[in-house]
């Protein structure tokens, strides 16, 4: 198969998110193909951010918590994600970052699911999924993490699981797992299930009700379009909002935060979840990016995803055959994210060169390079200049170049 | 003593700090006396968050990691409070809330000090310190929090101490802390000491070190400036950090967290107690916010901080006499934070009087009006008006108007 680039422009032109791409900023001779890391800047973030930082808090000071409802943001901000995940907006909060978030849902559960000694993860799976997991462990007596290949850990859900925690969409390879029929095993062993949609949510569709799922945190920063850094959000589906307690037990969960009591006593809903005072500018820079979905839904969103993935697979595979490329993300878009991986014993250096050019995707170690295709601002014609540029740098050795091979902090 | 409109002009005009006010955005008719709830805008925080916007974020995307060093910010910005604070630069980062940061060494002190299982602090504490310590100490086997006046409090420090935490300024009163003092008496009986200075840090001369100190947090959007709901701060004193871990081992904690290995390890220094991905938006306004204290230092800044309590208390006691009235803060300057408060039957109504008329401070529950003096932006007239305000209020009944008797979501 091989497309042209008139081929790539007529689909764009006939693409129903085409005018979502004029929502955002995307710097000149750049293709952005890492939103699945941090999302591009939506051109109303800015001045939202000033009139924050402005009007609200430099004018309205202390008054604002009340007259600008920032108390109420979490609250608000959970919605707008809610229906992008198929939850109820009483159910999702925002609230801050993904770690943390995991921490007060792997420990509320285990602590619910008394008499249960074991918590399920996969290998490789996000680092800090299963760093949290390992500090929450070691404080529950009586407490382990098991991990294990997923097959494996599928078969090994039993009475003495008391949760599975899994990411839903695999930051590496992409793939993506089943919701809901994974969920539907671990209820029949009585197991609690913690799905993590940072790679997922805001890209592929996600129905979380649909899928009778207990609990799931996810990130603000990536498809979502929060900022570097954006607050995280968590959902507890409404059936265990009552009987589940975060050990996290700060003022914003309390019933009553401003009754000033010495004692702790959980808010009735999804509140609970909260701990310390929201960081406003930063959940006011998320929900702007969350209306950055206004006008469209999830189900367009994932079908341009898919369109995307497939394409990029299919050039990449046409025109780079024969340069050391394997691909390493599912080629079935139902069992798969928005990001396409492909494995090369040069990743490090490849990318750093795709960089310079302006092709912005990323590495993961050892061995990876990410192409992220976020529906809202990434075109076939994108995609189809993506791999020219790939070809040539693959074909060219331009990766070879000395400053190519030190590796930065952050990668 | 009766201090004149143009005694006060004359102390304004003497004083060192006048200069900084000009740094700040102070709206209109308004006296701002609540900086030790939210701390005024500078002046340019909102070029420097356009610029973190536009710039950083929406033309550097994810490169901005590395180029402009968001990864550094924690430790950077932590270097910043340091000096503030009497710590070193590597003892200080910037992470999460003060909820957050207060588990994460509550947990960590407790582990450390094995065979030991109370946890000490006041009744009236800031009710986040509290819960979190309640929150803590359940998923602690066999540890329990005590809660006890102060003087019981140093007198029941033993070998079953693990850890005493108390905060400072206490948040309602005032009233400060001796450091030094509690801090030894708890070393003797082998105890550590976690001071949370939300109250004090920014406003009071705080000396980490000088005092012995183990572990501390503090809150980047009272004095800091930082704007609502800024990232708050956490001090491990540097002989602890090899041997204290934080039960949110989140990646930015992690040795080398671009590694992407599946198994935790804890960072060398300070930035073990990192968990999320910082909020870069938040934490770029919190520095800026930190170098308004550029060209002063504490010891100033705390001396303003004496005078203008001192005046607002003889003023209120003078020209208030009668009115119902009765201070709950300490007298002694040396033994008080920046903060004075007064009891008063109809606190509520008659704080939300004079907020209306455009003194802003606040109203803590039951019966307390609080009021701010923070002395890079607070001046001896304002506090003369804000008396003159106070008094016009009390003597007119204004307060008694239906409007104000409605309680707020936030107080």
């Amino acid at each position: 198969m091989t497309l042209s680039l008139d081929d790539a422009r007529a689909l764009d032109a006939a693409d129903p998110l085409k005018a979502f791409r004029g929502r955002f900023t995307l710097p000149e001779g750049v293709l952005y193909l890492d939103g699945n890391s941090l999302g591009a800047l939506p051109k109303a973030t800015g001045k939202r951010v000033a009139e924050a930082v402005t009007t609200e808090w430099g004018e309205g000071l202390i008054r604002s918590w009340n007259s600008h409802d920032w108390i109420g943001g979490p609250a608000r901000v959970g919605g707008k994600i809610a229906r992008l995940i198929g939850a109820a907006s009483h159910e999702v909060v925002v609230a801050d970052s993904t770690s943390v978030n995991l921490y007060k849902l792997i420990v509320a559960a285990v602590r619910q699911q008394a008499g249960r000694t074991t918590v399920l993860s996969e290998p490789g799976n996000f680092p800090t999924d299963l760093y949290v997991a390992q500090g929450a462990a070691e404080l529950l007596a009586g407490t382990s993490l098991r991990v294990l290949p997923i097959n494996q850990l599928i078969e090994a859900i039993d009475a003495d699981t008391a949760l599975v925690m899994l990411t839903h969409v695999h930051y590496k390879s992409g793939a993506k797992h089943d919701m809901a029929a994974i969920t539907r095993r671990a209820h029949e062993a009585g197991a609690l299930v913690l799905w993590d949609l940072s790679h997922s949510a805001g890209a592929v569709e996600v129905d979380l009700n649909g899928a009778d799922a207990d609990l799931a945190v996810g990130c603000g920063y990536k498809y979502f379009n929060g900022g570097p850094g954006a607050p995280a959000f968590l959902f507890v589906a409404e059936r265990h909002q009552a009987s589940l307690r975060s050990p996290l037990t700060g003022w914003m969960g309390h019933a009553a935060p401003f009754a000033f009591d010495d004692d702790y006593q959980p808010a009735k809903g999804i509140d609970r979840f909260l701990c310390g005072t929201p960081s406003v500018l930063a959940m006011l820079a998320l929900e702007v990016g969350l209306e950055q979905f206004d006008g469209t839904d999830m189900a367009a969103v994932s079908a341009k995803s898919q369109k995307l993935c497939s394409l990029f697979i299919d050039l990449v595979e046409d025109r780079c055959a024969g340069l050391g490329l394997t691909l390493a993300t599912p080629r079935d878009p139902a069992g798969r994210g928005s990001h396409v991986s492909f494995a090369h014993a040069d990743a490090y250096p490849i990318m750093q060169a795709l960089i310079e050019r302006g092709v912005i995707g990323d590495f993961r170690a050892p061995d990876i390079i990410r192409f992220g295709f976020t529906p809202l601002y990434v075109g076939f014609e994108d995609v189809w200049r993506a791999v020219q540029a790939l070809r040539e740098i693959l074909t060219g050795g331009a990766w070879r170049a000395d400053r190519f091979q030190t590796r930065s902090r952050v990668t």
